[in-house]
């Protein structure tokens, strides 16, 4: 069943048939009448990506209307248009014969869920490209599938927010949670306060016809989009236009650095709500998703401690401390979202605040936090776990279940548990790297949050991942293609082959140690090594299995030497690379940074193949060269990152290494023991 | 002068100084107040784009206002804000000593021009970035150096033009020519009119909004934009919302074919006029340049012949055929743009009209085209020669001078040629792949087109054509890096490299010639081999320069092997590339129509390394084998295109297999002569 190995997520139920249908010039798509705008539109695009998959010139290259489903090779037909908001139908059902295939839905956001099944399932042999007879009835587990993208510390211009909106559509996400404000930019304009915008953005933002546009393109992929406004911490941008706001003094400037900053609104000043309830009017008016998310993160409550109009106000109102006052801040808030018509969203921190049920709450502090709401009522998301900005790899965010704590919830406490979000801040990301930050680990997410439960190995996860990953370049996303285009400007030649042999063994640094190690702004450039190389390495990924499929053997008494060959040659070309990227190092200043850690490559890579030999020598009479002492003391230099990142290939060596040292002390006891050698 | 190499167009006058101006934290950028806001814009993407290529985390990441030129690393100077129209200043002055440089100019359009080149002449060594001290005296050779892209015939999204509009500005380019409508689609938002857009670009266009941001965009940049609106000719997107500007019945559906249509607006009818005016109005206050392009190519004329109504009215006004009418219908057009206040351009057919000296002529179709409209006292810019849409090299564009027909042209006939444009037809390009065809060859043209007349070497174009093509990909421009990514999508997998050896050999079929292969629509796949390779293949240059060195060296009698010895690699590459390439092919669909030739490759490289064999091995007893018959079938077989691709090593390896025929038989020759063998 090789052919089904590619989707991802996994559908709900799949019952192979036996089998092919034929992708052929005559290829056509027939829709049901009336169809819905969207329908059409998703039927164009995947004809379109049909095309440019198989190269076939469509005798009919545009949906057919007003047809029957026998007069078209694909028929799609669903009931109604979908309405893009919580708990709308998204199941479909796909019936591909020998002949035909049909794709049925309740909507059409259905139908576009199942159109992407269908290129995922698209294979070619020999004669040509075919999709594989079967039946499909599939739905997703959980109704919200989001994907969070910062656009405040880092702007990300409209391409690249529609380029991502695409490739969540490819793996059925259906939540844009837009994160537009926050210390370091407001990035969207209003025409209320224009201040907001022009002083708070360094020219930075998206105008409110790119927002539509936005919506309109996200619409059409059936994705909602959730705005977050973050209040009333990480408010620094809003302060520069609007001073009047601000818990302190002033002057007021945007904010240029990271991490948690003091600077929160004003709560005890009545014409912040006012501000606030234009503003969200406003808004209202632009987003038109049901559920704003109004953040509530992070409050140090540092200036509301220092400002004396604030403490007295907390004193009569009989709040004790900021926690309370953030409390009294976000029901008022909430009062103003529900006064536009809206749903309120925020942090988990909102939980301190007494909230009526129709509030979605975004877990990202502990995953005891999506209990603590389900028990209170409160329907929650879960983010913790899913932070994609921190470079764990796709397997650790994939088995993260938002609900795998279910033994403490009932029934319906289990239902309020929503879904969850890829949460991707952007601290450390440009448009240039950003996609390579998302994809294809989001995929991984979008699984686990739409197929059934349970968890499939890591080999088959990684399989498929590589897999999408092919397909999503094909939306214009840049994760694979910009890390070569990197490397180029970080060698400043085309000649990257050393480069990329020592890089494609890098991760960046894992959590928040980027923020350790050096003092980063908006500005600082993120062209270096840390930001071309990505998480979850490949090549590394696939050495460390061989070396454990090598060693485990070995531990079980089979002489399998099929991996060593395999990994040896891998061994052989880092353990020399070294000398062939040292002169690019040298006439590249940007790489000076890793100079020591691709000799170190080299070195414990030499000691790796040292160790090989006397592993697959064992036994022989002449030992091979072989220096212990020197392997640990060069495995565990390498070990330390440079320039922030990290070689991911030294514990497997270390493996080898500890291997070969146990061989060969045994054997030396041995031989201890029995000095003539004889058996 | 190594660090000159990378100036691309070089300046006028270039003085090198001793000594460097070393680029580290500290460096700074002063702005001599008041600066406008194009020399903040621009001192700021300088600063990003300098901290990004050498990684730097600048002390001061934003320009300094207020400061004395001494206070700043680099200072700028300007006398005044540019404006944005044919004849500007766009000099400047640069001076970059030890410890200082200034950038000076008449305008802020002469800094951006000098800031690039700035960033083209930081260098790096061993010590870090820096830029070589010495001065520059600057100026463009002709005032209108365009790109014209189709965004009629596929349409081009705003982030395509965007980055390519960074491309021009790199390379010095100030004039943007946008193709706007066409038979295929009309790509420009009208409220006046509608349903241009509405029922004529399939949901494919430009609002307002962003047409705005465009020119906002590329007036930062210092680029003008100069719309197209192609009249009365190509209009067939005109009809289906407006059928009334038709010569025919109809019905009117939208173009989707290519090649020159009938469809032709109906210029006898006095509404055609008025609705022109109306549009004009509209147009005029969207695009601020003042020059319209108003079209004027490509009218057959057939259904003004086959329209009574027309006829009546060309008998009635002395017009006795279509070219006259055109002519009449130019210059009632040429009215209507002149009373919207805007200057008319058009393509060389317009010659056929009386014109005011206003008017620009942009020659397309023969050079002589220039010296008619010269001495018709008519201004005009040189396309021809510059179609980068038919792939011929770069060298082939940097030869075409607009004034090397000089002779004939007094000196004020001269100036009445503005420059040139290089013209980006749309028939083969998608979002992916419009790049590779434009980059880096248009900046060869770029050259022609700013720099002093005269000629630098091929291979000293080339090597600088090489290095500002990595330079353009931190521009966003994908020229480089989506071939990789199509060749991923062809092969189905990551592991593209036989793939890959055989494409980089491959250039698209040149000139027309893949019209007449195919019938191509506006919804054929552009994701094919032909669509992936690139003109000016870079391998077979080197490939053929090594081969043409090693056999002149051997007819003039040196023995000189060492070329030899680089492209026999290449040789015993490509001879066992289809053995590893074939598996790919077969499990891959879009490739069969290459397989062929790829076999074809690997054979003629094998009669390549048996003729190499024989050369170099002359005078020795027994020669190698060689089949000198099979080896001419072979290479004849090869030159066929396949899939409208072609191979470009083949008159190489030719010229090998002969030059070991000639070895050979005149040996034999001698052997019979002389059948001892004895000298």
């Amino acid at each position: 069943m090789k052919q089904f190995d590619c989707l991802l997520p996994k559908p709900a139920v799949l019952i192979p048939d036996s089998g092919t249908l034929r992708i052929t010039t005559g290829f056509t798509l027939g829709l049901a009448s009336p169809a819905s705008r969207r329908t059409v539109s998703g039927a164009s695009r995947f004809l379109a990506r049909l095309a440019g998959r198989t190269g076939l010139f469509l005798t009919e290259p545009k949906p057919l209307l007003h047809v029957q489903p026998p007069q078209a090779t694909l028929f799609l037909t669903c009931r109604r248009p979908g309405r893009l908001k919580l708990n709308e139908d998204e199941s479909y059902r796909l019936e591909i014969g020998q002949d035909h295939a049909v794709l049925s839905a309740e909507t059409d956001l259905g139908l576009l869920r199942g159109l992407e099944t269908i290129l995922q399932l698209l294979t070619a042999d020999a004669q040509g490209h075919f999709l594989p007879a079967l039946r499909i009835e599939d739905q997703p587990r959980f109704p919200w599938r989001g994907l969070m993208i910062d656009s405040a510390r880092h702007f990300q211009p409209v391409e690249v927010i529609k380029r991502n909106l695409e490739g969540m559509a490819a793996v059925k996400l259906n939540v844009f949670h837009w994160h537009l404000t926050d210390d370091q930019g407001f990035r969207v304009e209003s025409k209320v306060f224009p201040l907001l915008h022009q002083h708070g953005a360094n020219n930075e933002y998206y105008t409110q016809e790119q927002i539509k546009e936005v919506i309109a393109y996200a619409d059409a992929l059936g994705i909602r989009v959730v705005p977050e406004f973050d209040l009333p911490g990480h408010t620094t941008s809003w302060l520069p236009g609007y001073p009047e706001l601000a818990s302190t003094e002033g002057p007021h400037t945007l904010e240029t650095g990271f991490g948690i900053k003091d600077a929160a609104l004003n709560p005890a000043r009545e014409g912040t709500y006012t501000f606030l309830a234009t503003f969200l009017q406003e808004m209202a008016g632009l987003f038109p998703d049901e559920y704003f998310h109004l953040g509530g993160d992070e409050v140090n409550g540092k200036q509301w401690s220092a400002n004396r109009e604030i403490q007295t106000f907390m004193r009569t109102n009989q709040l004790p401390d900021h926690h309370r006052l953030q409390s009294y801040f976000t029901q008022r808030v909430q009062a103003l979202v529900s006064k536009v018509n809206k749903k309120m969203m925020g942090w988990d921190e909102i939980l301190a605040s007494d909230l009526p049920a129709s509030v979605v709450i975004q877990v990202w502090r502990g995953k005891e936090q999506l209990i603590t709401a389900a028990k209170r009522g409160l329907k929650s998301i879960l983010s913790y776990g899913y932070y994609i900005d921190l470079m764990q790899p796709a397997e650790f965010h994939y088995r993260n279940d938002p609900l795998s704590l279910e033994t403490e919830l009932t029934r319906e406490e289990k239902n309020l548990v929503l879904g969850g979000e890829a949460v991707m801040w952007s601290e450390f990301v440009s448009p240039e790297n950003i996609d390579s930050r998302i994809w294809p680990r989001t995929a991984a997410i979008a699984e686990r949050l739409w197929s059934p439960p349970g968890h499939c190995s890591p080999e088959d996860l990684y399989q498929r991942l590589d897999r999408i990953s092919l397909h999503l370049e094909e939306l214009g996303l840049t994760h694979e293609k910009n890390y070569q285009m990197m490397l180029r400007r970080l060698a400043g030649t085309a000649r990257i082959t050393p480069l990329m042999n020592l890089v494609d063994l890098c991760e960046p640094v894992k959590l928040y140690t980027r923020h350790e190690r050096r003092d980063y702004t908006t500005f600082s450039p993120l062209t270096r090594v840390v930001d071309a190389a990505r998480p979850d390495a490949k090549i590394p990924r696939t050495f460390r299995q061989l070396v454990g499929t090598y060693l485990q053997a070995r531990q079980k008494g089979e002489k399998n030497s099929k991996p060593a060959s395999e990994f040896r040659g891998w061994l052989h070309l880092w353990s020399v690379n070294h000398d062939a990227l040292a002169p690019i190092i040298n006439s590249s200043p940007l790489l000076h940074e890793i100079a020591s850690l691709s000799a170190d490559l080299s070195k414990i890579a030499g000691f790796g193949l040292q160790a090989l030999a006397v592993l697959e020598n064992e036994g022989e009479k002449d030992w091979p060269a072989f220096s212990y002492m020197q392997a640990k003391e060069s495995l565990a230099a390498a070990k330390k990152p440079r320039g922030e990142v990290e070689l991911v290939v030294v514990t497997a060596i270390e493996e080898l290494v500890e291997a070969a040292e146990r061989v060969k002390r045994q054997s030396e006891t041995e031989r201890h023991r029995n000095p003539s050698g004889a058996p």
